[in-house]
């Protein structure tokens, strides 16, 4: 049989990257190239003494349906986490449980786009929103970077050219690939322009926790005075990704639509899952496991950065960062970035062509994304001097 | 702000069910309306058990970001068992896990149909996959069921006439709301037509696994030869559904697709639940827990089936099943279904209306669905005896 695909499927083909990404896993490779929170900051015996908890207390609503919105106690607890430390939640707001963070992505275009419809990024932005985007048939319109966030005089263009604009897509703190944070003050500026084009914002900040320098700078949610932001946050970065715990905190009335796309995609968060996330905030020092493994960040980041600095200055620049899990990497003009990174990985170092994270794959990029959370610190050591001889190269 | 919806979701509205179900988890109701296995029948201490081992023997496996096509173990044991046991799957097949069936039916639409495309449907249908169908901004084209299944020259009209059909959706054994297994007979000659018409097929069988008397009916997937048929399997109704896993086995470039749409909404389905099925299926006897779930489902419908006999009949009839969860109940010509069912929920018995799982809600139904795995068997006696009444009254 010849099998035809949906629009929005039948274009999802990231080749050049994909058949980079598939040597990242080969023996004897180090990968910069994941994003995978380190092993060691899982708090591994909690879980387990938790679920044996579980289990033993209360196994049938562990193992049964459960309702589309999430657990309730894990959804009271949030909202008020959420409203006490971070000011993030108004009462015109409601929270939904999500399959991790990427299934916000997935409901919020599945609620407000029609194939044909725009979403403005940031460009480059996290792949995988933007695989998400467009699954939906919605199409990309890339706002540049600059050191403090979006570029605002194109974020207005595009707020202005685009008629079928639906939502600004925005990581504001650490942002996945660039490692870049926005001020307040663009924050603000963001929003006043939102508002002013009537266009939602959704605040994806799955990285906002694992700050291990400088000062948190206030989320937009909690800006929104207005129900204009859909704000994104996930438990993977700080739990466990494997348990696949997101939320959304959005407008009631958005909240509800997100709902109603949920239960026709997965029913509801597995239940197992959601109060292991649960009593973990209840039950154990949350603020203390955030210190602890902000810490383990802290090492990591300085340690890959000295490396960087060591092995492939002054050729190579690289964004400095404050949290999160990834350091932007640029390379001078004229350095094919794809055949860079096909080389390194046969030099058994994988890492993400700056392209990957482009409205346009195929468009030309200067840069790569490395991740620094996932090998070991001997695994960074040995990866940033293959790199540094590669580099040198050039 | 004024929030605009996407089209497949502003239209997503069952309401007038929505609020006779509201009233369901009322104080005091008894509810025939679920959908849930009877909390008897999950193996908690096998699951304890499991569950401990695993967080004792590689916690940062059950933790950690997994693939998105799934745990491969799982995948291996689950290709193995459907080939072997029921003759699912062939070389040219693929499986790949989802968080519950209720994934496959979004993800299947999300892979092949654009908005205006149609989906043949078994009229009535069970309304989560209708639901997912619609959000995918999918026309329904309903087929009208016989006792042995679809009837097939209206499916043969279908085919004709609708031009964007993508698939055929059909539940084909112990089917939701009916109760219905289709007979062998009309599965090959479903495939043929499927076949001629150049239409795929998706296979939902959660209940196929519950039958507690007479013979296994051949899965029309055990009939592909062609690479025609997706099939979606789930460990909801045979360990549990908290966990939300479940499996397509689909040919194998319509298993790439789904896999990128799976990317793009979950990323992957929780490793933990997937560790936990994949070693209850291991380690534990598979089939005697089978043989021990049957038990109880045949005892709950067998209970069921004889207070209809004594409480209601001969004014309600009902279709007698040989498996699942569900009866389908029949009251006579010119009753308001629906106002029925609210009567019902006032007088502390929940139902759903049978118009909840037309293609259009608002068409007439003399029908009702029953669940009898939720409740006790003292809550069956309860319930029954009130609806008899009811339908004295009539």
């Amino acid at each position: 049989m010849d099998y035809t695909f949906s629009k929005g499927v039948a274009d999802l083909a990231p080749s050049a990257i994909r058949e980079i990404l598939k040597f990242t896993s080969a023996p004897g490779v180090i990968s910069f190239a994941a994003g995978n929170p380190a092993p060691e900051a899982f708090p591994a015996e909690d879980v387990a003494r938790i679920t044996a908890d579980i289990m033993r207390e209360c196994p049938v609503e562990a193992l049964q349906y459960s309702i589309t919105e999430g657990h309730p106690s894990l959804r009271e607890g949030l909202t008020r986490y959420m409203k006490e430390k971070h000011g993030v939640g108004r009462n015109t707001d409601a929270l939904i449980i999500t399959s991790g963070a990427q299934q916000v992505m997935n409901l919020t275009t599945a609620a407000l786009c029609d194939p044909g419809d725009v979403v403005i990024c940031e460009c480059p932005s996290f792949i995988g929103s933007l695989n998400a985007f467009r699954a939906g048939g919605v199409r990309l319109a890339g706002v540049p970077m600059e050191e403090d966030g979006m570029n605002l005089n194109a974020l207005e263009d595009a707020l202005k050219t685009e008629k079928r604009a639906r939502f600004i897509y925005t990581i504001p703190n650490f942002q996945n690939p660039t490692g870049i944070t926005m001020s307040l003050e663009k924050r603000k500026a963001l929003y006043a322009l939102a508002k002013r084009y009537g266009v939602m914002i959704l605040e994806d900040n799955p990285y906002g926790e694992i700050r291990f320098e400088g000062e948190d700078v206030p989320a937009i949610k909690s800006l929104d005075e207005d129900g204009m932001v859909i704000y994104a946050g996930s438990f993977s970065k700080v739990l466990s990704p494997g348990l696949r715990v997101g939320y959304a905190i959005a407008p009631a009335p958005v909240c509800a639509k997100l709902i109603v796309c949920k239960q026709t995609q997965d029913v509801h968060t597995t239940i197992l899952s959601q109060m292991i996330a649960d009593r973990f905030m209840r039950e154990c020092d949350f603020e203390a496991h955030l210190r602890r493994i902000r810490e383990i960040y802290r090492h990591k980041a300085g340690l890959m950065m000295g490396l960087m600095d060591r092995f492939a200055a002054p050729k190579m620049t690289y964004h400095r960062v404050q949290g999160g899990l990834f350091l932007w990497c640029t390379l001078p003009a004229g350095v094919d970035m794809p055949a860079f990174c096909q080389t390194a990985v046969q030099n058994k170092v994988a890492l993400v062509p700056g392209n990957a994270f482009l409205m346009e794959e195929s468009d030309p990029c200067q840069s790569f994304r490395v991740n620094y959370s996932t090998p070991t610190d001997q695994q960074l050591e040995q990866g940033m001097e293959i790199l540094g001889e590669l580099i040198a190269k050039l």
